[in-house]
């Protein structure tokens, strides 16, 4: 006899699991066998729902990337420049730190690429968006590169497995500081 | 009739060769067999060198990590803390920038960290000694926070496409930039 269970909840625990399996193997050291095993179901059952690894890591990346579309575009709505870039930099921090242990995967791991490519912006899409908020609509090579930095310093250093003992909200306090330094921002006032 | 030719010789075109092929394809998108065409040899003879590509991503990176294994030494070497700063700083940025084509094609394929393993202090080693030195024996969260996203920023930014058309004067000069405001250095002189 077996267990008849809707479709979307397994496809909700696998992506759960792989998630799991990929943050102790990594991607790499991790296989569809190794998912079916640890769920209990057979090959042939997660080939149901995703046909290859790739599919796999694609899936779990997308809320996170869906995510960080709607970020954007919300941060664009502010009228003032300043406000733009707060909303856009304590959001992309947040995003971040929530998703640190996905983030950490995905730094190493070039399923990065996919995952970027299902933004609604496309990938060069999501990168002008963000540097354009921070960094003006014609902005020089300074803005630019201090831009950059900031996004990548956050992205990167938010999944480092060096700082997995810092908690997220002493993590997300250092990360938002690092990015107000370096643009010029000054600090928010607790309110 | 063939020509005799020195194999020091041959590995010195084949790893020119090789990095030419990865700007251009990407290390995935290069195979053996492309990269001894384009020598005008057989794929022997490029596998009397390398077995693998992996041998010669690794190959290619040699020296830059041989060069970045020196830089953290002799920066060590200054007694004040701040002009250990700025020689690792001036150094770390100079290195990026020149190597820059290299430096984009690793921040995107995982050949990167086979590379960094050979570094003499190990990738584990070269990490701690990098961030140690800009925050100090000791460091809290701050920090390292500032001094993971000032490496992090140099290096990605540093290799990031989206620059290929700044100038290697202009692209040092913003990323040292951008890695003192973060690190509360102030701008050197003139001299």
């Amino acid at each position: 006899m077996t267990t008849v269970e809707p479709a979307a909840d397994t496809r909700t625990r696998l992506l759960a699991t792989a998630l799991r399996l990929f943050a102790e193997h990594g991607v790499e050291g991790t296989s569809l066998q190794m998912i079916a095993d640890e769920l209990g179901v057979t090959k042939a059952a997660v080939y149901y729902h995703f046909k290859t690894k790739a599919e796999i890591t694609e899936a779990v990346a997308e809320p996170g990337i869906r995510e960080l579309d709607e970020l954007v575009v919300e941060a664009a709505k502010h009228r003032r420049h300043g406000e733009r870039v707060d909303h856009l930099l304590i959001g992309f921090v947040d995003l971040v730190v929530r998703h640190r242990v996905l983030v950490a995967l995905f730094s190493s791991d070039p399923g990065i690429d996919a995952a970027l490519a299902k933004s609604a912006h496309g990938v060069e899409g999501l990168k002008q968006a963000l540097i354009s908020i921070v960094a003006g609509p014609e902005p020089d090579v300074t803005a630019r590169v201090s831009a950059m930095v900031a996004f990548v310093g956050i992205a990167m250093v938010g999944g480092e497995p060096d700082l997995a003992e810092v908690d997220d909200e002493t993590l997300s306090r250092e990360l938002l500081g690092a990015a107000r330094k370096l643009l010029g921002r000054p600090r928010r006032r607790v309110s």
